[in-house]
């Protein structure tokens, strides 16, 4: 159920990178319904190079820590993906486990396990069906081809009901660079600089600093301004590789690197809202924005509250403007010496909100005609500073805890 | 659906303490059932003392405001307070209706409308209805009586599905002290300094400044610990008032003065854990306990962070052992250089986490016996200091999401 998604469509190839995916039974299989892909190889041309972001939750799972220390040793050639099992609390089996998957992509691409990275999404705390894992290893090899965005995008689902994947092209003093992107997350959201599972990949020609720097901008600007119910999960990764197939060089300095840098926030900002609007249970597609903050630390403080509150996440679910508890989330925000007499708050057009009291041109059925909307927009300005912040996220609904009562079961 | 909790009895008279209860049509009715009860009336002896402790919301409600108003300039001669609107993002005219309520009922009672504080629960943003506040305070003056306390426990509900109340006794140097305390909370429960609508009474005679640290001590220890769904109320507000009736006097250095605490803070942690059995919708009371912590706050952080997760909420709901969501929210908590290989996690007294993985005794078996409980403790070990802090909440059911889309229409 969705919020203004549909399949996605017109996925771009991006030169020096092949994919491959297959069902190994990872996923338990639903009755009746034919074995779901649950394992994903991406191989990328000698010389790419790899910008990350990680998930900071202090229990990171097994494949992160595999991840980031085969990260200091070398560049990655390939990225191994299992959805159904995040490989999360399993301690040192689970770091055995990830590193032994690695070695068997290794032996096939015929080169080091230093460089695959492994990744895993899925249920926390059971150990990785390796037995599994290995078969569909030797399945992935001879399907890897570079048309194969759509069903990587499937295969690293989990609760998430459609796939999460775009492209975009930007033409750089004649050359025309392509960035594809896919990611998975429904539930468990809230990034803390890096989201549950996102592989870029473009064709353009750059230097790894400049990649990260870039990616490191463009996740802050995407995958760390949402939010679904507030929890960080242990497996949050945002990968971006750079297969330097075209022959523009992309250069801090140079304006045209801008263009280059606008077009993966794009990709981000497509995709970070796409795990919103398929936000576990969600039926509505919510956009928060504060203004007049005294900081952007403020402005995003008042925007989660609002955000993780489960009356203002109910009420927008029975879609009743329900404003008095917007109103009540802004005031046990914690900000100091909030003066409510400067505060606005309005439901999309409509100031609900004028001075810290109910405004006087305010009517019940301007609020209703907003809130009956799928897509809605809360504002509030506080009225005391010049920064602002914008966040997106989702109701809370039956289908939320229908979907997180059963997801084990 | 309240959690080990039955209607209060044996409640004992407060020498000193009157109440009085009506329906004066605040509540919207229920169809096919009676008017309930919706304005409160309790009237004190002169010479009361009064202790106070009122929401940090920076949008406190216009009876808040007034309350305190009134604190600055007199001792409270008795207190009105009603349900089924909470005069909440009123503005100016919220404040006016909240001192009319009061003048209305000093006319009455014959004393200043300083002496009155107005007390107000319910839907926020909607216009007291000033008419029938002004028919139920006729009404209540002749029905003034010692032993209306059920009656005024009843009284001040709203989605409440029980009525919250205890007394407590406690002999010092002879002499029978009483305590007798009501409460209402269900929702919007997470309590800064307060809760939402607290009065106890006691025939001690002690001093003003004595009884204000004893309950900011007491509500500290209890008010302060719950959370059902992290929501500040605009109204919370938990009184105190002692008649000074009792012979015995309560002095600060006098070793039987930390009985009188102690007997307090029972009240009040009886009532607090009342609140959150009869949490909207909850089907379980849980406790949970951080040890080993290097502070008092990190401890509470970790407690919170684990209390307010959707997915631990929504997995105590299905009686689901998903230890791994406990495990990823203690992880997100945000505490600095967390070590997981020194934590330990406990469900009742099963060890599900040993050094930051799965313990190698947990069976899923001992995981769902503590599950399938209606009471469940949760203990987190860090290993990193030794504060402590216990917390009291709630899981995330259905009922709470059709409790909140449902509760204005």
């Amino acid at each position: 159920m969705a919020v203004g998604l549909s399949e996605p469509t017109d996925l771009l190839a991006i030169k020096g990178v092949k994919l491959a995916t297959t069902a190994c039974g990872i996923k338990k299989p639903v009755d009746g319904q034919p074995a779901r892909d649950d394992l994903v190889l991406m191989t990328f041309a000698g010389h790419s190079v790899c910008a990350v972001t990680f998930t900071q939750n202090a229990f990171c799972a097994a494949p992160v820590s595999v991840a980031k220390k085969h990260l200091q040793q070398t560049a990655p050639r390939c990225f191994l993906i299992n959805s159904g099992n995040a490989n999360a609390g399993t301690g040192q089996q689970g770091m055995d486990d990830a590193q032994q998957s690695c070695r068997w992509v290794a032996e096939k691409l015929n080169c080091d396990a230093t460089q695959v990275l492994p990744f895993s999404t899925g249920v926390i705390g059971e150990p990785l069906p390796l037995e599994n894992l290995h078969a569909g290893i030797t399945q992935l090899i001879p399907a890897l081809d570079a048309s194969n965005w759509l069903a990587a995008a499937h295969g690293i689902m989990t609760t998430d009901t459609i796939a999460k994947a775009v492209s975009e092209q930007v033409v750089l003093e004649g050359e025309t660079i392509t960035l594809t992107g896919i990611a998975k997350g429904s539930g468990m959201i809230k990034p803390d600089m890096a989201t549950m599972l996102c592989f870029i990949a473009t064709d353009a020609s750059i230097e790894a600093d400049l990649l990260q720097q870039y990616l490191s901008r463009a996740v802050d600007n995407s995958f760390n301004n949402i939010t679904v119910d507030g929890d960080t999960s242990t497996n949050d990764a945002c990968m971006l590789v750079a297969t330097c197939q075209s022959s523009f060089s992309v250069i801090a300095e140079d304006p045209a690197s801008e263009q280059f840098y606008q077009a993966l926030e794009r990709v981000c900002l497509t995709l970070a809202q796409a795990i919103i609007r398929d936000g576990e249970g969600a039926t509505k597609f919510v956009t928060i924005n504060i203004e007049q903050a005294r900081s952007i630390t403020e402005a995003k403080t008042v925007a989660y509250t609002i955000a993780h509150s489960p009356l203002v996440k109910t009420a927008l679910f029975a879609s009743d403007p329900n404003w008095g508890r917007i109103l009540a989330a802004v005031g046990r925000a914690g900000l100091a010496d909030l003066d409510i007499s400067t505060v606005n708050i309005f439901l999309g057009d409509v100031c609900i909100v004028r001075a810290g009291a109910k405004s006087h041109t305010y009517t019940e059925a301007q609020g209703q005609a907003v809130m009956n909307q799928a897509e809605i927009d809360i504002r509030v300005e506080l009225g005391r500073g010049e920064q602002c912040a914008t966040i997106w996220t989702t109701d809370l609904s039956h289908d939320y805890i229908s979907i997180n009562s059963d997801y084990r079961s």
